[in-house]
């Protein structure tokens, strides 16, 4: 296969948003942008230098890089023309095989994207996958054009480092929101945290998450504990509940009873 | 009152250490170290250039930093005598009120510490309570020589706080391990996730939690949940069902059916 010098993108979320970008500055051609939202579509194709497009089976680029949500990639790829060289962006989506296509892959940046936020690219890691070595190499070459932390990766360790991303992102953003929303309940300052999310973070660079755990669960204090849980109601009282237990049987799965 | 120029301390653990190090940075005197631990109480004792006790009954500093476990706080104070100042370090205990005492207050870090990371003391915001006003504003005065983040906070207030905080960096923290023990298991590497957890946190620096949640749950991706939950079990898998449902009815409450 020759390499990638153009592309088509399918999708106008946040993933399409910052990969389009990253790869337009680095000089691949983006010939044209599909998506349900037409104004979106059309912003990004402004800012691209090019079209928007309704007509899936139309296009034909070096390559469709499919950025939208893992129940919508079937029926869209299903609609591309079967020539046509495909890439999706699912951490979840095992890699799909078409009878009648070849050269499927999966261009997957373990990174949380909101257009709002910039994000070092070069730093994301990506995981690269595809239906035969020569496509995978040339979806890796892609990647590198923007990224320098890219690895080869099966659907089954994909999952795995997308349900764990799941955790370490989706999660702990809610737990934080949960922290402001208590605050905000309360009428107390929020800003008074960030120092200590900056450390918790810092400390997990170098000091292992299991010996880096400190608090009230990590000692047992089930009094301060209860003085806690009677504070909060509903779900977030669950939360509170199940990860304190989850944290006692980390730590004290031993102790005597 | 005089001001706080020299201070003993009870307790050898992670905040006695980082509190005491500070303190004795800025020239605070530390007279005495108590410790149920009578090796890490000498070790603090000798970078102090102090002593070590066993009698509380003879402690005798302008103030005494009582900085153990919350359930440990009461026996240790009315063991003092009755004319010294203290001031503890918990979150979570109410200003006490020893009758035949005064001057009893509170001297809360808002951080996590662990003795083998550094952490920047100057920024750890310091909630301050105490039975006196000039009391307070002599263990204001304390914190000042190391923090320039300081508030007088009540107990409730105080309370709420260190709620927040065991989310912010408690139950992040385990949840990061959970990712982490996930990732073992399946011998992948963990590593791979660092630039998504710095990301995380950056974010949230300029995007309000609310509106940074990315994710399957975000989208209510009931297909990709329900991939994720049959590769957990037991605990962390009630964790995921649980935060999963948190987050879908954060966002999609109002969705039709």
């Amino acid at each position: 296969m020759r390499k990638i010098t153009s592309i088509s993108i399918i999708g106008t979320g946040n993933v399409a948003f910052h990969l389009g970008n990253a790869l337009f500055e680095k000089g691949v051609i983006i010939e044209q942008v599909y998506g349900r939202n037409q104004q979106e579509a059309s912003v990004l194709a402004r800012s691209w230098n090019c079209k928007t497009t309704f007509k899936l089976s139309e296009i034909n680029s070096d390559l469709v890089l499919v950025c939208v949500s893992d129940n919508a990639i079937i029926p869209l790829i299903s609609q591309l023309p079967s020539d046509v060289n495909v890439a999706y962006t699912s951490g979840a989506v095992g890699l799909l095989n078409f009878h009648e296509r070849k050269n499927v892959g999966v261009f997957y940046p373990l990174q949380t994207f909101s257009k709002s936020k910039s994000v070092k690219i070069s730093e994301v890691p990506f995981l690269i996958e595809a239906d035969s070595v020569e496509f995978a190499e040339d979806l890796f070459e892609l990647a590198w054009k923007i990224s320098d932390n890219l690895i080869f990766a099966n659907s089954e360790d994909r999952k795995n480092y997308h349900l764990a991303a799941v955790f370490i992102n989706n999660f702990t953003n809610h737990l934080i929101y949960q922290a402001k929303n208590h605050l905000d309940k309360n009428t107390l300052n929020w800003k008074l945290l960030l120092p200590l999310l900056t450390e918790t973070i810092d400390k997990i660079k170098t000091i292992d998450p299991f010996d880096a755990q400190t608090g009230p669960a990590r000692r047992k204090d089930l009094e301060t504990i209860r003085s806690h849980e009677v504070l909060l109601e509903g779900i977030p009282k669950e939360i509170y509940t199940l990860i304190t237990k989850s944290i006692i049987d980390t730590y004290h799965q031993n102790d005597k009873l």
